[in-house]
């Protein structure tokens, strides 16, 4: 399965907002089109949403826009991932250096997907038989192309034969945990459950052995945001003593800010939360409050999980030059 | 405001699965009603589910039946609020001294009320002014036939003219924060935001004063059972240096259980996590697990505010006779 390709001119992307009852798929011709599509998050997750950010500046590139307002506009989609400005500004790097707009975007996200593999590799060994993991939000196939962050070690080590049991927190508002997650394990028969947000704590004192979460953006101090609701369970792991993961490619890590506090987070609509399926589920007139993301510091991260190998918060600083 | 009443020889009830986009009331005649409508939740709240368990007793007094039978089958409706053993304890002591079964009812549930009334009274008194409280669930007028616990205080300190902000996290799976609490706020202009359930910690660092829970059941060494993501508020509190405080009558400490671990915590139908208002929002096919309570250890706990005053939890023995 893959999130996203490129296919007769065009950007194919998987339609994430009707899974997991329905697989649309749509395209794009257009970069300020993809610009959009990425805002209101016809697809997700970091990776992922640089690959399609690749593709929309080769679409730019392919028909002659200007590319530094093509880029500008591209970065302003969504302000967390750091994916989004790491693929545009490889993209304008390739295509100052001369190369082809196509090949370049295509390098992108095999790259992408390269690390993912990798990146399973990595975490899977982590992963002993009889493990109970606990992730949060998806970082699966869908949110990075193929593979995933956060569930290519669960891929990895279940086609590896080891017996594992994962808990998908259903991640509200936008339920990417519940619909998402859960869908991608079911294609691979990997036991699971859905769980509430809420049940995280209960069910990881009951014993979970390790979490996985995915990451937006990783800083100079190994500090991190991820979906809303990530802090918590770190704070949790770190309480309960249970390993805690973070995996990410290269292309997460920011180190031009030095802290968690220094990450931009994503405030999105109210109607995220007071409206299921379209139909309002809260009092009219009551004020929301819809953070897409929180930071989480440094202090409770066990690992980052990368293409380079597994790396202790004090060992970051051996990716900062790649 | 209440949440329940006898009237014409019925019992009335806000059907609190229609809140807050209907104001629905439904009547009983008899008390197996009674206790199929605690099971699907009409009414919820432990202090509540006391409340109608003793007028669906008092019914059935009214009715000749066999009592024992009676109190069993009500007993058995929810297994985790203690005040619903309780209130069916009170009515059998009260009828086999002969009282009016009415009047006992009555008596019951008018004491549930002062000591709601209390409650606030000794909380309100905790809260100053410019507080930024986080609650959770709905421990509020409708949870408690009227004030509520946790939100007693905060109607008592906003009564008191004092400024105050409150957090109601959503609840999932069932949305009492969103429908119930926040629609309590909203009837007396109390300032307030909804957030979901996940975004509680990263609140909670951003700056909160307090947090006041309810509780469905609290043992002899302080551990207490509420609403699934009490437990998480809790973790976090302790870990920012957030007073924690749980609000409940002295009908929901129960001194025959000696630890968290020893109370019945209920498994509720996948139903509630994998549809919201009728509509599948979850792949078909996937597990869920539905846990409707968690219990959090003492030691995480600042208060418990009862109508007796502030405990803490080296002094809760203090209330063990009464």
């Amino acid at each position: 399965m893959s999130a996203l390709w490129f296919e007769g001119g065009k950007l194919v992307m998987i339609d994430q907002r009707f899974l997991p009852h329905e697989l649309r798929l749509v395209s794009y011709d257009k970069c300020d089109d993809v610009a959009v599509a990425i805002r209101d998050m016809v697809t997700r997750g970091a990776p992922s949403i640089g690959a399609a950010a690749a593709f929309g500046i080769c679409l730019a590139a392919m028909a002659g826009e200007d590319l530094d307002g093509a880029a500008e506009r591209m970065k302003a989609s969504r302000p967390t991932a750091n994916d989004l400005f790491y693929a545009v500004d490889y993209m304008l790097a390739r295509l100052r250096a001369g190369d082809d707009p196509l090949e370049a975007a295509e390098d992108y996200c095999a790259s992408i997907v390269d690390r993912c593999k990798a990146i399973g590799e990595h975490g899977g060994a982590l992963i002993k038989d009889g493990y109970r993991i606990m992730t949060h939000c998806n970082a699966g196939a869908l949110a990075t192309v193929d593979h995933g962050t956060a569930l290519a070690p669960l891929r990895q080590a279940w086609r590896d034969g080891k017996d594992i049991f994962v808990y998908a927190s259903e991640t509200r508002p936008r339920l990417q945990g519940a619909q998402l997650t859960a869908w991608e394990l079911l294609q691979e028969d990997i036991p699971h459950a859905i769980i509430v947000d809420g049940a995280s704590g209960h069910y990881m004192r009951e014993g979970v052995d390790m979490i996985i979460v995915g990451a937006d953006r990783i800083v100079a101090n190994g500090d991190f945001a991820n979906k809303i609701g990530t802090y918590e369970k770190a704070v949790l792991a770190k309480e309960l003593g249970i390993d805690f993961y973070v995996a990410a490619p290269i292309s997460t890590f920011d180190f031009s800010l030095e802290r968690g506090e220094d990450i931009p987070i994503e405030e999105r609509g109210g109607e995220e939360l007071t409206h299921v399926g379209g139909q309002l589920i809260m009092p009219e007139g009551s004020p929301v409050r819809n953070p897409a993301f929180d930071f989480t510091p440094a202090r409770y991260v066990t690992g980052y999980i990368t293409e380079k190998g597994v790396l202790r918060p004090d060992g970051i600083d051996a990716i900062r030059e790649d």
